[in-house]
């Protein structure tokens, strides 16, 4: 029988999704297992694989297969016609953005790459200031071009190419929220804790004790191991597709918990992962709602539940079990204190859960700056400490701990780090609705038992896939529309607490409970106000 | 400037050997590292690119891009023409197998194989038998259409796609030669070993020690850890491309040559694909030559270099190094009688360098008869049995031990056996040259510097690349066309020996010392008769 313009836009579709799969794999290879050596040949390969993708979506085939499919609408299912509008989505953004531009693009951030690490390394923003600049005007073209095609703003058409469904005039009236509270929140929390200091954690802990550690705490979260692969690196990140699903993290002898907190982070992506839909899975429609969800998955685990005294209590016997250690210092108490510590840094990477908005707000106002044109890129270091100065009460020493730190501008990654302080929002707004709705959570976490919050997070937002936008899914989630109020209130609430919580069994009943189970695929509105 | 039509070409096959180079590395991962839930997802990947490559070569832009270049080959350099040949007989076979036989040749192996599986646990060949019949069918199929393409006959069109250059009647000859002496040839060796049966080697040693020894034999060999790496897997294989390639073995701590040999017969595959001309490494001319060629490479440091006192007596303080092996039995001349021992056995895997070629001239024999059809696919066990009664003079116990031990024929490997037994001629005929060529070879290996060894086979093999047919080649880089008789003095000298060669340093001027030095590409002969 003859298939109809919509199965066989799957069919094309299903084959993207395998090139895509074998470029993810490639990737993980590449940064896990490759030989040093060989980084020309899978240069080659994984260039090979994105054109392919590239011709795939433009092809006129495909564009004459979504007009029939379009024009014969009224036969899809509500899931087909979502399918429908992310194939012609992604379709539009790779037909407005030409191989010449990609391969243009490609070749300046490998260059911009290269130079910003010397830039770093020499603590010298001009080496990079040239690169960066063609960089900007490459990014400028793509972000015409895209707005053009998609009806958004430049930026916005920038910032949908990671985080789609989220545009600048939202971000920013988040931000304000947030950025309003923090600098009196930071300063108060830090004045708290310094009543309190924790005893520090001495001594190193072998990578090997780590890893069995993690391996264990991975096993107890639900990771599913005949489908996924834990693996060293040099930094933690996420791979692979739906059914193979490939987590790194990095271990420090000195500080035993960076590989753990890594692993939750990135567990909390990967369980995202393997709870699309499966049905969907080779399809744009079985894939995660962006940057930002992805990133409020991870938060969710590594900061909310994984540095809570629910998951310390649990975890303690586990790190007697691997590591050994008895010591006071290894108290649920003084664990608590250590891994929640807010501290002023000029460096992202190690800004904790409260200065970390401060971080990326200050990134995002710069780059859009940056990228209107009315900050010129010679001026972004001293743009970078002034503002960093203001936001933080805190001058980088250096552009090396300044501007130069991250490589996101330099790869070409514009409207990627309001991601990062969405993620955390997002996060804090599911964490209060779900907190409602389940009984004896903090009972649960402290006895290991992850599964009712998986099962919440797989109906709410994993096994929605791409159905509906973030905005939507996180509205139908949780009731409300995304704001920062949860943030706050969860923020104020952690970090300005007087005196340590109640231990975990006396908590269990401190959700609301007996709020209404959510249907099947949106959640109920857990009825708490919006500030 | 426009490219010219050749140049086209080299761009459309620079990304068939990419997306290969993908698959290649899709099949290590799933070998050695994907989890074992993941195998439908990596299945879907691999059929994309597969379909992907052939859509590729079948494209009438190809054909195009062929029939034009070559109407101006006068343009064209030899190296080019020889690749322009390549690019032809690849697409030449691509458009012979439709995609729609290629698929169900692909679904009714995978259910042959599963088959097979369950027939050789059980013992049951009536299990496997239905599906054999389907398969050798459809191989049938795949014959013919390649014999028209390629003006080969059915059979021979088959051993192309393993080992191109090769034909059955080539074949018929040299195993003919062979198997006139080895009935007698394996009789003496037997005899003459049991009057001096070596100690066995007691005690298991650790997968640890034994990883050490091989990574060291490895290095000491010239293989590079900077463009590829060295695994275990079920089974010793390797994969990759030219600039990445992965090698793998397997370790049994009950036997500790196991992985080391498995490692010596990789890597002489390994430094095959590693030697192969690095200008034409993304196009076809800049391929290996084929199954027979590589399984030269492997056979030769396995079984000649591997299994020679020089190399033992180099290996051996290796062996007291990782093992801690001191004994008697751990003495040179024990280590030798041990890895050349001769038995009859059923099961090829097991068999050695002498009685193998009884193995695979016995399946070439019975694969031709089944492929023509004199032989029906329900009579194979009894013709197995009798036919390694007859060659052999042992009768395998149960088919799983008989016709069952392989998995070739159940994914549709026809035409593929004989380059086992080819691999072990040419091997021969090459050493053969090669110690005659080179000053000091024993002594070289019993010193551990390969780097003779490996730069007379780079430019005498590997950097040859399929710039010529495999028969040229050999008679190029040894003088002589191919012929069986290096094996048999090989053999005999090897086997039929009355007593311990003298020690290695007497054996340094063994070879036919001041024979010429090979040019660039093709050796010169070294002089010996041939008979």
């Amino acid at each position: 029988m003859a298939q109809s313009p919509y199965q066989q836009l799957e069919q094309e579709f299903r084959r993207l999704h395998a090139f895509r799969g074998a470029a993810s794999l490639l990737r993980w290879d590449a940064a896990v297992m490759m030989p040093r050596g060989s980084a020309d040949v899978r240069g080659e390969q994984l260039a090979a694989l994105d054109s392919e993708c590239h011709a795939l979506l433009t092809s006129p085939k495909v564009s004459r297969l979504i007009e029939r499919a379009q024009a014969n609408q009224a036969q899809l299912e509500d899931w087909q016609l979502a399918n429908l509008r992310e194939m012609r989505r992604e379709r539009d953004r790779a037909i407005a953005t030409p191989l010449s531009l990609v391969t243009r693009l490609a070749r300046a951030t490998a260059l911009a790459e290269v130079r910003w690490l010397e830039a770093r390394q020499e603590n010298e923003f001009s080496l990079f200031a040239p690169h960066l600049e063609e960089v900007v005007a490459l990014t400028r073209d793509k972000a015409q071009v895209l707005s053009k095609a998609l009806g958004l703003a430049p930026y916005d058409a920038l910032i949908d190419g990671f985080s789609p469904g989220f545009l600048s005039a939202d971000i920013d009236q988040l931000f304000r929220v947030v950025s309003r509270r923090l600098p009196t929140l930071i300063r108060d929390a830090i004045d708290l804790q310094s009543t309190r200091p924790p005893l520090p954690l001495a001594g190193k802990v072998s990578v090997s004790k780590q890893r069995a550690l993690v391996l264990e705490v991975m096993r107890a979260l639900g990771f599913p191991f005949h489908r996924g692969r834990l693996d060293e690196a040099s930094h933690a990140f996420t791979e692979g597709v739906w059914g193979d699903v490939r987590v790194t993290t990095r271990f420090d002898v000195q500080e035993p918990f960076t590989a753990l907190m890594g692993v939750l982070h990135e567990t909390g992506q990967a369980m995202y992962d393997l709870g699309l839909p499966a049905a969907w899975r080779d399809q744009p429609v079985g894939r995660d709602r962006g940057m930002a969800l992805e990133e409020s998955q991870s938060l969710l685990l590594e900061m909310i539940v994984g540095r809570s005294r629910p998951f310390l209590t649990w975890l303690k016997p586990l790190l007697e079990k691997h590591f050994g250690c008895t010591g006071p210092e290894w108290s649920v108490e003084n664990l608590y204190s250590t891994l929640t510590r807010v501290r002023r840094s000029a460096v992202r990477a190690d800004a904790d859960e409260l200065t970390y908005p401060v971080h990326i707000t200050v990134r995002y106002e710069l780059e859009k700056e940056i990228f209107d044109g009315t900050l010129p890129v010679r001026d972004l270091p001293e743009a970078w400490r002034t503002a960093f100065e203001r936001r933080l009460g805190l001058r980088p020493a250096t552009d090396t701990e300044g501007c130069l730190q991250d490589v996101h501008w330099a790869i070409g990654s514009f409207g990627y780090f309001p991601s990062y302080a969405l993620g955390s929002i997002i996060a804090a707004q599911l964490y209060e609705s779900l907190r409602a709705e389940l009984e004896h959570f903090d009972a649960d976490i402290a006895a290991g038992r992850f599964g009712a919050l998986f099962d919440w997070l797989r109906r709410n937002v994993h096994a929605r896939g791409a159905s509906v936008g973030a905005l939507e899914l996180i509205q139908q989630a949780t009731g409300r529309p995304l704001s920062a109020a949860p943030w706050l209130r969860y923020a104020e609430s952690k970090y300005l607490e007087d005196e340590a919580e109640p231990a975990p069994d006396e908590m269990a009943a401190t959700g609301t409970s007996g709020s209404t189970q959510p249907t099947s695929l949106a959640a109920s509105p857990p009825g708490s106000t919006e500030s």
